[in-house]
């Protein structure tokens, strides 16, 4: 799912998104409850129609915004209270809250409120914010209405793999239309981001949706893939696109280097998209050091496609029985991301 | 002609550009040949190729933006001296490296090299504009080389009648293949510039193409074309388009208004653009707001496609013989824009 976390993704129109394959996509509740509102959304016929995409939409439930974004805030069992990064004011989200302003916003899937522990967390600290998010899971079941949207289910755990079974063992019971994995990229090592996925990946429901969030490099997606994960969302195409850092077969490189000002080539050879098939490296740097827009929609665009591609092909290998030689001849091309997590935030700058 | 300075009009891809009905576009020498500069270009096969843009591309000679935007310049009549806004290398722009470099970026139409006073100028030192600019239209003359790019000669002599006309006699038996009006909206009122274009429009030679540089609103526009002029370009669609000013049929609005936050008409009823068949004023609004890509993207396309459609209508009229009472049904509705002329400069920001 590409993000979009005002409800546009960051320099790309829906009929854009369509070309390249997008199916999905996911908007901030955060964001699009402080500005415009929800109310507004809603009286527009809600965020399909004010955005323009008929697709379906996930919204997350806000909360781990409040935790990396807002200035202040305050938890105990009822919610959470902050600032709103905008103008300060005051904000109580509770689960109730979470749900019905996702059921203003009207997605397709919503989120549960949930606890998300940074890295690195104790134990105690960890535990804790499973148990409360098992309680807060309960509560937006029980407030969730809305016959036309699924709401899922998020694990906490953190990289404690029994506190992660356990946080699984009581969500199972409550009947998400999907599972996901929280708590992920907030700091940890890669190497235990993997392990934390490759155990508790085979373990969610078969039946529902499996949902990674907030990742990540095409390294990781493809190794959460073979772990069994189903869904993705991730700022790192649209915003490593904004910059300038652009996605080819090869790895990621800057286009900004002195390297591609004449590199009359399109960033990727073999690449349908409008940026490779209408234009050259060497423009698409003139254009980002020029501070221009269309070098951002370019760079994003591409991006966006190179992931959604990715995608497709493993949906394709794994339909053929081919998935494990189609991630290594990847692999073997694209290096490995380094080990410390950078750039990985879950949502777009404010 | 919409403005792409860096060889991009901002925001808008040359596929949208055309489904707008834009037919040729304006791109600047300076920027271009300071950065990616003319050999890059050249050596991506010219500038249409490099911005994958293939109506015909019209380049100013760099002289306006000289004027208007390096820090330091001296001039003589052999050229100017000036330093790169951008890095302050120090550069010598003469009639022959103007043409040279237009014919390495390979547009359609070059411009010769003028000298353009600001308003207000003495009547000597626009006299002395004069007479330099017809000494380097002739050596412009001379050194353009290129059977496959058109030269237009620029007409100075500010606001003076008589000086208008002698530029203008000087330049015509050069065999120029258009003849623009410069120094225009430089600083001055905009009765005096009327007065100017409504004098000196009828004069210019009725065989070739009358481009008017730099103007302007709607309501500029409309007088123009009845005065007689051909052509235009302009950075007002584009500017105002992406810090939220948008043109409607009854004049221009701000998008960040409060008063459009749940405005849920698109920005012109009867308006084909992407902008307006998809979207409405709420959203543009928000997403203005927030700072994001796409917002601009709507309200500038929506605004260049607001000024082609202007000008569509205006050659249908002509063509049906009608052209005083649609200009005359457009300004009825349409404010006329304020005397003080504003945000008016010839090229967009650096």
């Amino acid at each position: 799912m590409p993000v979009g976390t005002h409800g546009a993704v960051r320099g790309v129109l829906p009929d854009e998104l369509q070309t390249i394959g997008a199916r999905m996509i996911l908007a901030n509740t955060y964001h699009l409850s402080l500005r415009p509102g929800a109310g507004t959304i809603a009286r527009a016929g809600g965020l399909h129609r004010f955005m323009g995409w008929e697709g379906p939409i996930l919204t997350d439930s806000g909360g781990y915004q409040v935790f990396s974004l807002s200035n202040f805030r305050k938890i105990d069992d009822e919610g959470v209270h902050f600032r709103s990064h905008l103008d300060g004011s005051e904000i109580f989200l509770t689960p109730e809250s979470a749900i019905e302003i996702q059921e203003q916003l009207g997605a397709d899937v919503a989120m549960i409120l949930d606890q998300c522990p940074p890295y690195p967390a104790t134990r105690e600290e960890v535990a804790s914010a499973v148990e409360r998010t098992q309680h807060w899971a309960r509560r937006c079941r029980d407030r969730a209405k809305r016959p036309d949207q699924a709401l899922f289910g998020i694990v906490q755990g953190g990289i404690f793999p029994d506190l992660r079974e356990e946080s699984l063992a009581g969500l199972l019971p409550l009947g998400f239309e999907g599972m996901a994995i929280g708590g992920i990229s907030v700091g940890e090592p890669r190497s235990l981001q993997r392990r934390v996925v490759e155990h508790l990946a085979p373990r969610l429901p078969s039946d529902t949706p499996r949902y990674l969030m907030g990742v990540g490099f095409p390294d990781d997606i493809l190794d959460a893939v073979a772990a069994g994960i189903d869904l993705f969302d991730c700022v790192v195409p649209t915003r490593h696109g904004r910059n300038g850092s652009v996605f080819t077969r090869d790895g990621l490189i800057n286009i900004r280097n002195a390297t591609f000002a004449e590199d009359f080539r399109p960033f990727d050879e073999n690449c349908p998209c409008t940026a490779c098939t209408g234009f050259t490296r060497a423009y698409a740097r003139h254009l980002i050091l020029a501070g221009e827009m269309v070098g951002a929609r370019l760079c994003t665009l591409h991006n966006l496609s190179f992931y959604l591609d990715l995608l497709a092909g493993s949906r394709r290998a794994i339909e053929s029985g081919t998935f494990e030689s189609f991630r290594r001849d990847f692999l073997d091309r694209f290096p490995r991301s380094p080990e410390t997590p950078s750039a990985r935030r879950k949502t777009e700058t404010p």
